[in-house]
């Protein structure tokens, strides 16, 4: 069925390509299941199925530089301490090193008693033996098998038919359950039709069926059929489709875990997982930030979290994320991108004036919630724009979320300022100041960190207090009557030397602004504002003041350990911005 | 209602995480839509939407460094050249930067004939004028229009209630259509509501109806109403689910271009862009590699090139990703990752020894089939396993396809030692140099490539035709008879001097044996095969012979211009790896 009806026509200019497309075509003739009841998409996922991350075998089969025993033992350390209850430990029978590994952690106390530890291994008799003899003495194993039984590669790869493919797979898993039966509470089984997604669904059936029945599953010791997606080639409701005609087909399901292999050829290796498991898998296997072969395994990370956003437990620790990236990233001596879901460096960021206003008010208004209701921050409902998560939640802090540059607005500059200084600006002064930013942001082109912001803020308007046209050489204000007060000071103007002046007021401003008037300065104050940039006495206060001098209004700022004096000296900031 | 069905019961041991998961809720009951008779799952892509690069506002939003105006323009001549048609250029009164390149581009003869700019604007007049000032001469634009409607956003950042929201974006679209009026043939209008995904159906069709009414909307100019997932929340599925309900509800469905702009912070962004354009839409803006404040928005390169690899024209070219890639690079000064498909470095590489091994006889089947089909390779159909498309087509080499490394096998090995030194081992003589290689990649723990693979066969097979425990100082070979030949040569053994031995026997390698039997050398020629490691005459041959001396079998190599003398030196390189 083409996407588009009839009646909606197409605007679209685009021009054909000189790419050569017709050398493809769809599999979606080859592969497409007889499903038209389909279930999964009316569902929602409401638990995690079982996250077994490959890092250590499909992971590690995709570096150029495999990973030794140290950084095996690294990786395989942190898996088990993010909670990972099933963990593929790699192809024992591919090289020494995966071997040597399989036994350091069959000879050491690596694997604590709530874990299975799964090898894999082709259906080859010699290799199998080998892969026994690489889990002597490792109690809760999973033997994992795989065959690829796709068109395609049974012809060219194996050069077999489908009835020899069945038997080689046959001959291989009988061998499996002999070399097994010493020790059927230790060991289960695992079988891959590898490239799945390309193969006859009823060859799959028949091979997957003949399994079940021949490693004799049970609930309690079920066969695991793992239905990867090798390589990407449909969207993801296709892959959907296929997992939910096995979900119903499979033979004996209640002795059979379903599992899923996404890879991410195409981009949707998540988006496959996820509509896979509303389809009835219970079992998903990728790595930890996507690693493997080519584009990568699906990412566990994003998965996992992804149910966390919405409010489904894990059942795995990302308390903190950034120890998890380090370590992943010391291990496969790949990196993490920086955009990449949950993870990345930048991903809590925002730099456009928009997103930084919204986060601002959003975060202040979660802190009010959460004072408002009595529960601490860290378990307060989270409704934060841009923010689908709370970033201290994976050990991430705010202080990297709003990042100013000249796509920054008021809203993100104001949250700096007060997040590193202590600053709250009045609403006109935001205003004001970003002007300031977007000048020097738009000459530079790049990003104004805290820091530079700061010395912007003080260079504009808190300097001008101190240094500049007319400055105070000594001032002194008193109480003359309730509600009276004087001003008494040294100015010093240029070109025009000291001299005394005097003034009364209401305050100790106004008599400032009167004493101004005799040396010939017109100052009104039209906005005032001031705050303690610490918390506990003797923190230093911050004083702003926007004035009227002649026809020209300017903000001015003051900052001292007593207000008075930061407020005359934002007064005198202002006048001298303004002469 | 719960995916897993009652019969199948959970194997999973996970246990409960200490994350404060309760903390988010399912956007489920908030944005479903009232459809159960849904249409996406069960169509499929037959042609390209029309895609819409947001590269120079979106993406550059986002980057710590905004491109100045080079780099805007080097990524605008990007996208121009790729055969983009409509691209946002900017957010012309966010900043000086942002106006100044579309009057740049206003006032260069940049934008060609076909293609038609986008410039973003937020809902307040003076904003507004600002864009058209911007815009002042540029033929063909689109002035877009934006204002988030979610409810979080209207009570947290805009502080208003729907009619007030509405209200403010019928003013400001009405303020649009005045400014617009003087020159309707070179405008035309696209809205936003922002973070749609989180917006209430019913008022995302009330005030997007209201404003094709408003604009006057006709399939010659018709309105685009843009309905991004501004935060990604919830499984792709429940995104197609919206998009078609609104597909099926807007009003004057043919005024109307259906637009999507997902982005990517559940790792779906593709998913989604590909399920939203089953449901129905027809225009996708996204970045080239997924470039986007946060996790990016939706990358283009991958929906175009998923389109392509199922035989859809992707209506954009993609000859030379690597330019388009370093390019991108260039302009956000962000990495595109190494696993990112299509385009990044490792995603046409392979390094475990099955998936080398599938490749190398996928592309031994391909080429052969285009020589007997008549078909030129670059134009035959493409079924090659684990490469989805033809890297040539997007301007990659087969050169980095596979590479070696202690995870490698015979194939991969066989296949670089052909593809760079013309190198066609036997069978039996690949298992025997994948040990050699293997117990090198094992203990260095490092890739081997091409060059050493070469070093080390050298070492292994070929040096011991020249140097060991037995050398020819010289020798010569005649046929006596037909089917008689004699060999002559002078042995040198260690310890022993040098002597001259004769042998005869019915080709001049048995009789060489004979000769060595003389010396007291039991060899007997099990297996043996040469070939020309290049074209045309003069080209040096290459001889492999496995050979038993006394119990011991070992192969052997030689190189010369002669095919006789690397023969011989291959089976005194045989000897002496005995020996």
């Amino acid at each position: 069925m083409a996407v588009h009806d009839e009646h909606v026509p197409s605007w679209n200019p685009q021009r054909p390509s000189a790419m050569p497309y017709h050398r493809y075509r769809s599999v979606y003739e080859r592969v497409a299941v007889p499903l038209t009841d389909r279930a999964w998409p009316a569902r929602r996922i409401e638990r995690a199925p079982l996250w077994v991350p490959v890092d250590l075998r499909d992971g590690n089969q995709a570096l150029a530089e495999p990973m030794d025993t140290p950084r095996k033992r690294r990786m395989f350390d942190l898996l088990v301490a993010m909670g990972f209850k099933e963990i593929e430990i790699g192809y024992p029978s591919a090289s020494r090193t995966d071997f040597d590994f399989v036994r350091h952690l069959a000879e050491s106390d690596a694997v604590p008693a709530d874990v299975t530890v799964v090898v894999f291994t082709p259906a080859r008799r010699d290799l199998i033996e080998r892969t026994f003899a690489a889990i002597e003495g490792l109690p809760r194993s999973v033997v994992h098998l795989y065959t690829a039984t796709a068109p395609v590669w049974r012809d060219v790869v194996l050069g077999r038919g489908r009835a020899e493919v069945h038997e080689m797979i046959r001959d291989a898993a009988g061998h499996l359950a002999r070399l097994a039966a010493a020790r059927p509470e230790d060991i289960r089984f695992q079988f891959s039709p590898e490239v799945f997604n390309l193969t006859e669904p009823d060859f799959v059936l028949e091979v997957c069926n003949g399994l079940t029945a021949l490693w004799d599953a049970c609930p309690e010791r079920p066969v695991i059929h793992n239905l990867p997606a090798t390589v990407e080639c449909a969207t993801p409701n296709v892959y959907a489709d296929q997992i939910e005609y096995m979900h119903r087909h499979l033979e004996r399901r209640s002795d059979v875990v379903l599992s899923v292999h996404p890879h991410n050829d195409r981009g949707t290796g998540v988006a496959c997982a996820e509509l896979a498991v509303l389809a009835g898998a219970q079992r998903v296997e990728g790595c930890l930030f996507g690693n493997g072969e080519r584009t990568g395994n699906v990412d566990l990370v994003t998965l996992a979290l992804n149910l966390y956003a919405q409010g489904v437990d894990p059942m795995i620790a990302f308390s903190d994320i950034d120890a998890v990236r380090d370590t992943v990233e010391h291990c496969n001596r790949l990196p993490v991108h920086p955009r990449h879901p949950y993870g990345g460096e930048l991903v809590y960021t925002a730099f456009s004036g928009t997103h930084q206003d919204a986060i601002s008010k959003g975060l202040a208004r979660h802190a009010r919630q959460a004072v408002e209701s009595g529960v601490p921050e860290g378990q307060a409902p989270w409704a934060v724009p841009y923010l689908p998560i709370d970033p201290a939640d994976v050990g991430r802090t705010y202080e990297a979320v709003i990042r100013v540059n000249s796509q920054s607005g008021k809203g993100g500059i104001a949250h700096l300022l007060r997040a590193h200084y202590g600053l709250d600006l009045p609403k006109r002064l935001r205003a004001d100041f970003s002007h300031v930013v977007q000048a020097t942001t738009d000459d530079s082109g790049r990003e104004a960190t805290a820091k530079e912001l700061w010395e912007l803020f003080r260079g504009a308007y808190l300097a001008p207090g101190h240094d500049g046209p007319v400055t105070l050489a000594s001032w002194s204000t008193e109480e003359t009557a309730p509600g009276e007060h004087r001003f008494v000071c040294d100015l010093r103007r240029a070109g025009d030397g000291e001299r005394r002046y005097e003034g009364t007021g209401n305050g100790p401003l106004s008599a400032f602004a009167d004493a101004l008037a005799g040396a010939g300065l017109a100052v009104d104050i039209l906005d005032y504002a001031e705050h303690a940039t610490a918390a506990g006495p003797g923190s230093p206060a911050m004083a702003y003041v926007e004035c009227r001098v002649g026809d020209t209004v300017r903000w001015g700022a003051g900052q001292d350990t007593s207000v008075l004096t930061a407020s005359v000296h934002a007064v005198l900031a202002a006048v001298n911005r303004a002469l």
